[in-house]
């Protein structure tokens, strides 16, 4: 790690840096400190990360960064999957984790104000005495920063119903790269006042500001959810039962899908027997208080196309989702490439057998999981280390993006393109497009000190 | 008009434009298309109304605009109430209302796309059929355009539960400034490729681009719709029962408020005696498969704050609901300001009484309707014509648009800002936000001639 080649006592902007914020300054930082879960490799040369205690604190850093000209990687909770809070050489790491403050729970406002470094999970807990809650759950909610999810756009199970993490930010306080603090958006539900800086904001990696306050609305928790699951021959038939949901009134609340290498996968991992049941699972909730009613519809759609389906009832159907969640294994010791492309609904089943073919075709293993209700696939390409295979899996990775853009998709449904899908943002934007957003990057950081080479 | 001063034959630039889109530059025009509903007057000056058939129309508009540096002003329906359709001098307006194609349905899918000038109503006919349903309902819904709707971020009745137009927008194609025709977003119902740009058009009021082509997500009809009215004896009972309704577990699709000088109104032009039944009328529409639990819920819990409460069924509901959308009076002979605040849901029955003692301060009458679940107001302040009266209904609008800010809410809920609410931008939007904003501006449209003096 580059902490090997700098002194004991700080010299220069960093020691200037360093009087400024008394213990926030840190050169002796682990690589995973600068890295995240995307399996990009921790770079070299990052000067330190740093993490101030308060607005002021990270208004300084952007003063100071300015100042010398040093590049800035704004972090949250460093669990991202696209290599989004990945350092760089000669830059800081600005880590938001000190900013872990939930300012206000206002019930009858159904908002609630946050500092960026809260983790889903921590609002969540604050929330559920109250009756509420904040509605984006991507996996990693027990681990994630909100502040990390505003910078992504963060998904999850339930936007199929509550829409992603855009749809719940009413409000932000940003810093700018020059340290000046905004204020976007309004604490009632609605606006229209000027262009919409909250929703660009929103998703653009921290390219454009450093987020340090965020409004967000909450919803009652349902009254009631029901889990159905069904079991299916192949995801073909899955697919199907998912256009038979699609046809009818239910609107579920979750619809996710598990092929038949990821049943086998967590069973190996989890001591389940998923996979003896079928080789696709439909995982369905439903919520509030029609959700017996939506989850008959459902269980009648499913068994119409065929599928097996069970409805799961208290610690069962936690379990399962759980599983969902968290019950896959480590790949630590494999070469793999995550994707997170999403497709128009009708095309999820043409869209699973062609990753198939394309694994088949060059060689490396496929399983998937999907956000079925809105299209987002989790494919996973992975191949044993031998020589040619992480060659083997990048042109696999190329066909199953390229595919997903032929379907009307897109390369990046949740986890933001960071500097993983760096490579496809060509084949999705065109130029012109990229060119204006070039132009909204330069007029909010002119210098591109804020995470220079990510997202854009 | 201005077109009392135009020459038969047109000459120079016009003659150009005509020439290259035979039938579609109208100089000709009445004063009505080159204004809107309001109120602002229909300017002198402009140019002609000019009505592309197809998308490479507007793209030889605005190629022949910025030669010709011709500002361009686009229109939607027309129906729009903050002037941001308002011809300016020197200028064309350029109206989309030939660009009325339903371009394709795809209910598997659950999108739609459309050209922008097709009206709420005209895709809803062409939904209904197949169970589906676009959600967005601005109460101009039968009458506005949906490029309208995106130029504005229209609200509407059921934003309550489904958002507001954005939410319902997966991608725009856009003509620039130069005539360029780009593409944004995604077919998929996820996607976080790049800076949100879909999101920065919404709302943008033509300053950015000139929306052509319109990706809609669908959603499925609701199995069924319950209507609860509730009769308060004052406008803070009302908002204590709308609390009530947040507090509990029921979402409902509406809830919009009709205060006593509105009952009033509405009785007066419709017949009714809606105003005997007490001061304050909540709407509630609850729907979906828990419609029936839900109202039930909503009953008590207004019934709890003492409201009288009714279920309306069949065409008696749906009657209430045209009341509200299309019940009042109009304005013609009387000087009036409609405002379109919003405000945090705790601060509605504040407001109410704020606004109230506002109209008395200055000698103006005041009316206010409400959707009450998103906290959007619609205040209506109007006073005889007499001198001075003017003067008395601008300063109480300044007062009830400085009270919806102080109490945390913003400027335009949902009507944008247009010309007719300029003046207060700056109480809203900090110097270094709107400088973001006018950088933004200048990246879309260099030379500045899409709607100039609009929004921004």
């Amino acid at each position: 790690m580059t902490t090997e080649l700098l002194p004991d006592v700080l010299t220069g902007p960093l020691a200037e840096l360093d009087a400024a914020l008394p213990g926030a300054v840190d050169v002796r930082f682990a690589a995973h400190e600068v890295t995240d879960r995307s399996r990009v490799d921790a770079p070299a040369g990052v000067l330190a990360v740093v993490r101030p205690a308060d607005v002021e604190g990270v208004q300084a850093v952007l003063r100071w960064a300015t100042r010398h000209r040093v590049p800035v990687v704004p972090r949250g909770a460093g669990t991202g999957l696209s290599g989004g809070a990945v350092g760089v050489a000669g830059g800081i790491v600005l880590s938001t984790e000190r900013l872990d403050r939930i300012l206000e729970i206002a019930p009858a406002d159904q908002v609630a104000r946050v500092e960026p470094g809260v983790l889903g999970a921590d609002l969540d807990a604050a929330l559920a005495p109250l009756g509420l809650r904040y509605a984006p759950d991507p996996a990693s909610w027990r681990v994630s920063s909100i502040g990390g999810n505003v910078a992504t756009n963060a998904g999850g199970l339930r936007c199929a119903k509550y829409g992603v993490t855009r749809e719940s930010v009413l409000a932000l306080d940003v810093v700018l790269a020059d340290g000046t603090l905004v204020s976007t958006g309004h604490r009632s539900i609605k606006g229209v006042t000027g262009l919409d800086l909250v929703g660009l904001f929103t998703g653009s990696e921290g390219t454009l500001g450093v987020v340090v306050g965020i409004t967000v609305r909450l919803r009652p928790r349902p009254v009631r959810e029901e889990t159905v699951a069904a079991w299916f021959d192949s995801v073909d038939a899955a697919a199907q039962g998912l256009l038979a949901i699609t046809a009818g009134t239910a609107r579920p609340a979750v619809v996710e899908l598990l092929d038949g290498p990821t049943l086998g996968d967590v069973d190996a991992h989890s001591g389940t027997s998923l996979a003896a049941h079928g080789d696709a699972l439909l995982l369905v909730q439903t919520d509030g208080h029609g959700a017996e009613a939506e989850a008959a519809e459902v269980e009648a759609a499913l068994a119409g196309a065929g599928g097996r389906t069970r409805r799961l009832h208290g610690d069962d159907a936690e379990f399962h989702w759980e599983l969902r969640r968290t019950g896959r294994g480590p790949l630590e010791d494999e070469l793999a490439v995550g994707e997170d492309v999403a497709v128009p609904l009708s095309r999820i089943g043409q869209f699973h057998r062609e990753i198939t073919r394309i694994g088949a075709a060059h060689g490396v293993s496929v399983r998937a999981v999907a956000h079925a209700g809105d299209g987002n696939f989790h494919p996973l390409l992975f191949a044993d280390e031998v020589p040619g295979a992480a060659e083997r899996l990048e042109a696999a990775a190329d066909e199953v993006v390229a595919t997903a853009l032929r379907l009307g998709g897109t390369i990046s449904g949740e986890h933001g393109i960071g500097t993983a899908k760096q490579r496809w943002l060509a084949d999705e934007l065109a130029p012109r497009v990229r060119e204006l957003q070039a132009g909204i990057k330069a007029v909010f950081d002119p210098l591109g000190l804020l995470n220079p080479g990510k997202a854009l």
